[in-house]
């Protein structure tokens, strides 16, 4: 045991046995799915396999070409985002003015996809989520007629938070029935049970390396309807592979890799909720105690996913205390990994309801599969002397 | 010893040891590079590792992060040429009516893209290339103070004509200076030796799974002074991974079998040249025997690379002899592999002064490193009697 906590499982998690046997055997096979030969219809079939089982983990059964156009894969969690919403606002029967509805909280790869779309003269409308929630009834309001897409996160990837993807589509669809609702679903892939149905979604954006496959691969599944009516247009151009809505040769070891892990986890799904959960419980526990954790407070969202914990700090900066703690071989986060490019402070926490100080002193903890009470122990008992330590330094 | 020989290295390589080692050691490796934490810094040091190796093929040091930006890595050679042509266009000071020169024989990533360009108001010049030739005097003639971008590739990927990219920078720059010249070079990287100074260049798109890397991973090289100037805009928006030139968690994994394929294929480039060379040779003087390949006819470009060669059949249609070949274990390709999600016949070699009949016969050779003389007698006697029976049979 090499004593490492590794609580950061929605920047990304260890890849699973299951993904790196599928790597290795798909590193033997190397023909380019789009040959024509006997190597290309081989790799082409991995290709397929782990769109069947992508699929299935999402309830759908896959057994055509025809049923797989549903499941574009794409680079990342981000690059299907984009494909969603640039790819949706610019097809076909929809047009610069009309309405796109997302929350205030959504992950930066929507959020600046809305920027470059509100450049082109669409309208966004921004839903505030105050302690984690959609602000329903102002979706109610802002919706109508002209509104053509619907984005909303199925879990915030800083709170926690889950958001009532089905209540939103409802209320979307009963203004506008050609309404598009988009969901990004990265922190709920197999973390939750859903499907597309009982979200009401048209397109659901997954990312692999959130659940034990390797970096490097996301997809976006597309209704069959969307696609029938040509409801999507590609931003990536050139070959015309998968089915003409993302081109590029496919990155045949990655995709491997994801459809084995999500078939493991897909296969566990229940148990890792329980697992997760409990971990998760028994952290907001232990951290509930003021005289251990003194002046430890926990952004407890509305409706809480399990494997997701934002714990604010008493002033204390977030990235002094990960760093602390990494230096004791525990790995949190502060904010989203993602926002350590930008260097800005979390948006996610202020539209939460934090001020800036208590954004910029805010860790995230978020759970896997593989996470044991005896991580949360190891965690808590580093965390408590960190705490102590850079209280003192903080008061000289 | 199987018997099979794979000639197909320009749709797709065998991914070498020196890659698949690279990979295996960055499975165990799983930080998200955007996380601040120790096992974030340790993945992007994968990721820093490999755009090393990769700028130093193109013949660039690299020691800091800001010589770093130089490379952005995508999921593909298609997503590089994208990000170069539509980044570059609708980045400031460009606007539609605006013109893009580029030749008729581009890579369908980039004339698909140029199309998507010319819908938002660009006037594109397509320049031909008959005989594997791009009309130098045309290009003369089409370049102005109004051209702001031309592409054009260093070796055709159906042809294997070489393009003077040189000659075509200088051309264009001296009508306008600050015209951008983008090139291809998804089928010249380490098949020739060049730098981007000797190309004219400011940008290059590279793909790694055509020299035996793993398929998922391309970049776009960009020089310094187009970053500093800001001539170029992300086409995926997110969380500002790659100096915020594309978003989206890194592909650990695949980069680092990239960067072992790079540095492999770099330290041993004179040595495949010469060896790719020979074989093409060898094939050459074979397939020139009218008496054993009766109405078998070369397509040799004016400028040929070492290692492509496109082979005319006797109204032999290129699909049933590739099969036939493939029956056999011997792996070629009809035109491109792109061009088989599309289905349409090979603009490429109509460009290059085909008829559609001609086009519709032409096998393509490509070769890789591990391609040997006794591959060249195997594929040569199994042409020789897949010829035979396939004419009898059209014949008949």
């Amino acid at each position: 045991m090499s004593g490492k906590v590794y609580f950061d499982n929605s920047a990304t998690t260890p890849l699973c046995d299951e993904a790196k046997a599928a790597m290795l055997g798909a590193m033997e096979r190397y023909g380019n799915p789009s040959s024509l030969h006997d190597l290309g219809v081989d790799a082409e079939s991995i290709v397929f396999g782990a769109r069947k089982t992508i699929l299935a983990a999402l309830g759908i059964k896959c057994t055509t070409k025809l049923d797989g156009r549903q499941l574009v894969f794409t680079a990342s969690g981000t690059e299907a985002d984009n494909l969603a919403l640039t790819g949706a606002a610019l097809a076909k029967d929809f047009a610069p003015g009309k309405k796109i509805i997302a929350s205030d909280s959504e992950h930066p790869a929507v959020l600046e996809t809305l920027k470059a779309l509100g450049r082109r003269g669409f309208e966004i409308v921004y839903i505030p989520t105050v302690g984690g929630q959609p602000d329903y009834e102002l979706i109610e309001r802002a919706a109508d007629r002209n509104t053509i897409l619907a984005t909303f996160m199925l879990v915030n990837n800083e709170t926690g938070a889950v958001y009532d993807i089905k209540r939103i589509s409802d209320i979307v669809k009963s203004k506008n029935p050609d309404a598009i609702v988009h969901t990004d679903c990265v922190q709920g892939f197999l973390k939750l049970p859903f499907t597309p149905k009982s979200l009401g979604a048209d397109m659901i954006t997954l990312s692999f390396h959130k659940v034990n496959g390797p970096k490097g691969v996301g997809a976006l599944w597309v209704s069959p309807e969307l696609i029938r009516a040509k409801k999507l247009s590609p931003v990536i151009f050139g070959g015309g592979q998968e089915s003409g809505m993302r081109s590029g040769t496919e990155n045949v070891i990655g995709i491997a890799g994801a459809g084995a892990a999500v078939k493991r986890n897909h296969a566990r799904l229940t148990e890792n909720i329980l697992s997760e959960s409990q971990v998760r419980e028994y952290l907001v526990k232990a951290l509930s105690d003021e005289a251990r954790f003194p002046g430890v407070k926990l952004n407890i969202p509305k409706n809480p996913a399990p494997h997701i914990l934002s714990v604010r700090l008493p002033d204390i900066r977030s990235e002094v205390m990960l760093h602390s703690l990494s230096h004791d071989g525990i790995y949190v986060s502060s904010g989203s990994a993602c926002s350590s490019n930008t260097g800005h402070g979390s948006y996610v926490l202020k539209a939460f309801g934090l001020t800036d100080r208590e954004a910029d002193s805010t860790i995230r903890i978020s759970l896997g599969a593989q996470n044991t009470l005896d991580d949360a122990d190891r965690f808590l008992s580093s965390f408590s002397e960190s705490l102590a330590t850079l209280v003192r330094m903080v008061r000289r």
